[in-house]
């Protein structure tokens, strides 16, 4: 066969294998050399396509559609520079254990490192932060070769499904010229149309038997459930049963989704990032043991708690068998799928236990958020508030995107148990304020209505992601708080330093984002008071466009109220018997 | 000492050692880890700061001062994605050869892969990108350790700056608390104010002159130099004399700034990208014996020209030792510094040749020239008429930077050799369209009145850059090509593939650039005539703000123009004697 027709037979059999072994959606940056690659999953009817020409967003949106699909979702890209620009999702893709399959088109051998354009070292391009890595042949369709680009396509879907779940980078080299055979397409289809050609099932992390009987019967004392971000089918109502049977308190994260559907569930705590700052309440409440499920919550309180505790047994699960615990207090690793790990020992403990010790943690819980509920009091506008808002306001069924920084602190803080489902999402791999719009926009494409709060730096950050709802009619609405710069750091102690605080922490951008939202012919709402905000909420129709509604608040005031509120609840706290 | 003073002397010792050995510029990202070299920095007298919250575009603008001022330039971030955000300018950096020192604060030992915020595996996280990586150790005050942390400091400048320079990578991690003592700094300041610990110096290649003299009789029949990418002080004159004493022509890429001041310089041939399009011409021109400088030429007529050509010996000299030949076509690698190679190599020729060879070279050229000047006659706004008239309208001593993919093939066409000063700049190490808007005002930062000129997709992908301008007061004038999407792509074969032509490659954007400019308190022009162009240059100040000139092409009618011209002068072309 001559060229067009080996680089036709190679290419398509990779990509129809990653269609049919489950990839639906793929993100692809314009470029020349991955132009086959490109056409031939234009091609490809069971693999939607979505394009974007900044890389950097393109990955993060990427993300967002694997994180809320929970789907390997594949990114195409040329050669050179645009590979480098995934490389911030990617990282955090790796972490916080989501599929992607990154196809980059490279250079052939003997154009490599002999400086020819758009050239750049391919070869582990990611290093350790992707979970595999394949360097393909250029395209040859010998049946073992076409047998090979099949199981390359196969492997790549498995590798980024398997626990724990993360990005693979196939990089594929490819010589001029570069365009498919298109019109005769049919003719390379193989025998199976629908089928994979290598069908590859993935079992999960499971104990025996003998295993939970004995937890079982060492649960005893003082025990409480963590829950970080977790995001699995069945995991809540399973986790909630473990808590019945044990008569544990379930912490409950904002990422754990425990705050969703739970407003009844008495067991599930939502306010212990402000009581456990108190030390006479965390003297009332010290465990025996802890089960811990998802990764490390964000509350900072509930950290130094466990670290105060660390003579407690702390029961770590782990399906994704990764080793999360920056205070290294784990006394039981556990690798074990979590929903079978609640179900199996549940199953082993014969009678719901209600206990003391339950009851002081949901007697605390529900006297601080009578506390915390008097931010509805608030008059101005205030961050506080409108977190509290924000649960009360947000439509049910929405998916909630938060941003990094001051935003899913203040979330944990102020946005309780809700009896509606809200799904809440963040990127709390690496924590970064990087791809944000991006990757609540991905998020979009499976979930809606879309909501994302975020401060004005991070949304700064990733402008260009509010191409994608421009272009592709993707509904959202951003609560934009903007205080002008970077407000976690008065938070931290260099806000003490005021010699250079605004120049290096402080950060204040001083631009008006009303223009931003108006180039992607969005709607933009200056937010001046609660009832403007309540009336926003109740006139919107979520289902269609962009709307910015940014909320203007100051970080000095911000840091008052924070610590008014703080301090006043601790007063009351600390009259407890 | 405590933690506070270990802190402050380690990290005082490291980043004086930067300044002292030649740091003049530091571009820094807020964040938390990096607090303490952060504050220390704005303590450093010497060291300019520039504060950028997007660390993708801190990257490139850091590229762009060091790219302008040829010494290395550092960039601090703090720890997480924030560092892999820098990869694309990276990347860009070291192929291009451009000195940068990557200081990324990092999380101690005991937070590294256990699931604490913001940690990610820094260790090599630039892989084979970065010419150089070191861990150092936490901080420790111990004499040998402060002399360790000024080691560090003066080999990050001179591994840096070494042929080939590039970007090194420091990764320094860091416990809490991070907050340096900075009221007692003198106290930690060592013997020497001024002079660095360490000094470092470096020679470069040479050849000796028994070298010389044998290339020097072995040159002999029909020579051409060709200078590609070159930014070497006193370069020019050295070539051009060398030009001179041989009699062979200089084949002149745009970025080689040889066309700058030189219009009377006959033997500077810079019409080439059209007239070697000409078989005929291309039969007359054969050459024997071909030197070439800097990095690949833009032109791809002339790397077909040397395909074609494979016979001729062909001298590649590099002085910083790489493999720039994606023919590979080199007969003669010699690893010299190149104005060094130009004297010494002229010194041995006893005698000035002037030869018929090179005098139909220089035929060829002005009559090409002639024709391309046609499109001074252009009364349209045309992508071809905007490159040739801004070699009319720039001012004297202006710095242009060119954006990758059309531009930079438009310039080399149309923008000829003048008799003023202008400096050329692109990034072609990677030809990427990433960061371009950055690198630009990273070159403005040494070098002014900054001109950009760039097309709509990558002036897009790097909008965030713009704030630069308006936070720091960084003058700029952008000419604004916008045809709504990938011009470049119009001259590819998958022009022919309609089906999916605008999905994949036209992508146009469809928006109002506007906006943005306003955004950012610069001002926009819509320009829709020559001679509202010409108004605009005659009566801007180009000292002070942002203007951004826009000018609305058509992706079809350029590609027909192109068209056009190229076959009206190849007619000519072919009725040569």
């Amino acid at each position: 066969m001559n060229h067009q027709q080996q680089l036709t037979a190679y290419l398509h059999a990779l990509i129809a294998e990653l269609g049919k072994s489950g990839v639906e959606h793929a993100v692809i940056s314009p470029g020349s050399r991955s132009t086959p690659i490109s056409l031939l999953l234009a091609e490809q009817e069971d693999i939607n396509l979505h394009i974007h020409v900044d890389e950097r967003s393109a990955a993060f949106f990427a993300l967002g559609i694997a994180k809320a699909s929970k789907k390997p979702t594949v990114l195409v890209c040329t050669s050179g520079t645009a590979a480098a620009n995934y490389f911030p999702a990617i990282v955090e893709a790796k972490i916080s254990r989501i599929p992607l399959i990154v196809l980059t088109a490279d250079r052939p051998h003997e154009l490599r490192d002999v400086g020819a354009p758009q050239a750049i070292d391919q070869l582990d391009l990611y290093g350790k932060h992707v979970k595999w890595f394949m360097e393909m042949s250029t395209p040859d369709n010998s049946p073992g070769m076409i047998r090979y680009a099949k199981t390359v396509g196969a492997r790549a879907v498995s590798m980024a499904k398997q626990q724990p779940s993360g990005p693979v980078h196939v990089n594929i080299p490819l010589r001029e010229p570069l365009i498919p055979d298109l019109d005769n397409l049919d003719s390379y289809q193989l025998n199976e149309k629908e089928k994979p050609a290598i069908r590859m099932d993935i079992g999960d992390f499971r104990m025996n038997d003998a295993y939970f009987l004995e937890l079982a019967a060492s649960l005893d004392g003082k025990g409480i459930i963590i829950c970080g971000e977790i995001d699995k089918e069945d995991f809540s109502a399973k986790v909630i049963q473990l808590a019945e049977k044990t008569g544990f308190p379930i912490i409950a994260d904002p990422l754990s989704q425990l705050r969703s559907n739970s407003a009844g569930t008495n067991s599930i705590i939502d306010t212990y990032d402000t009581f456990l700052r108190n030390e006479k309440v965390k003297s009332l409440l010290k465990p025996d043991v802890i089960i811990r499920f998802g990764s490390m919550p964000i509350s900072k309180p509930l950290t130094i708690f466990l670290r105060e505790n660390e003579k407690a047994k702390l029961i770590v699960v782990d399906g994704g068998i990764g080793y999360r615990d920056p205070n290294q207090l784990t006394t039981d690793m556990v690798y074990c799928e979590e929903g079978y790990f609640c179900e199996k020992l549940a199953s082993f403990i014969s009678h719901c236990s209600i206990n003391h010790y339950l009851n002081i943690w949901i007697d605390i819980n529900e006297l601080t958020k009578k506390e915390l509920m008097q931010t509805a009091e608030i008059q101005e506008i205030s961050e506080a508030k409108l977190f509290h808002s924000l649960g009360e306001m947000i439509p049910n069924d929405a998916v909630l995107f938060v941003g990094n920084s001051m935003p899913i602190r203040d979330l944990d803080t102020f946005f309780h148990k809700q009896n509606k489902k809200v799904t809440i999402i963040a990127n709390r791999g690496a924590n970064g304020i990087d791809g944000t719009i991006s990757t609540a926009l991905g998020v979009g494409v499976i979930k809606q209505p879309l909501f994302l709060i975020v401060g004005d730096l991070t949304f700064f950050h990733d402008l260009n992601g509010l191409v994608l709802s421009h272009l592709y009619k993707l509904p959202i609405t951003v609560l934009l708080i903007n205080n002008n710069g970077g407000g976690i750091f008065s938070f931290l102690p260099q806000v003490n330093l005021p010699r250079h605080f605004e120049l290096l922490f402080g950060t204040p951008l001083g631009i008006d984002f009303k223009h931003a939202v108006e180039m992607y012919k969005g709607q933009y709402k200056l937010i001046e008071s609660w009832q403007g905000l309540e009336t926003q909420f109740q006139h919107s129709n979520f289902e269609e466009g962009m709307r910015v509604w940014e909320l203007r608040t100051n970080r000095e005031k911000n840091l008052i109220e924070h610590r008014q509120m703080t301090d006043r609840i601790q007063k009351i706290l600390n009259q407890l018997g």
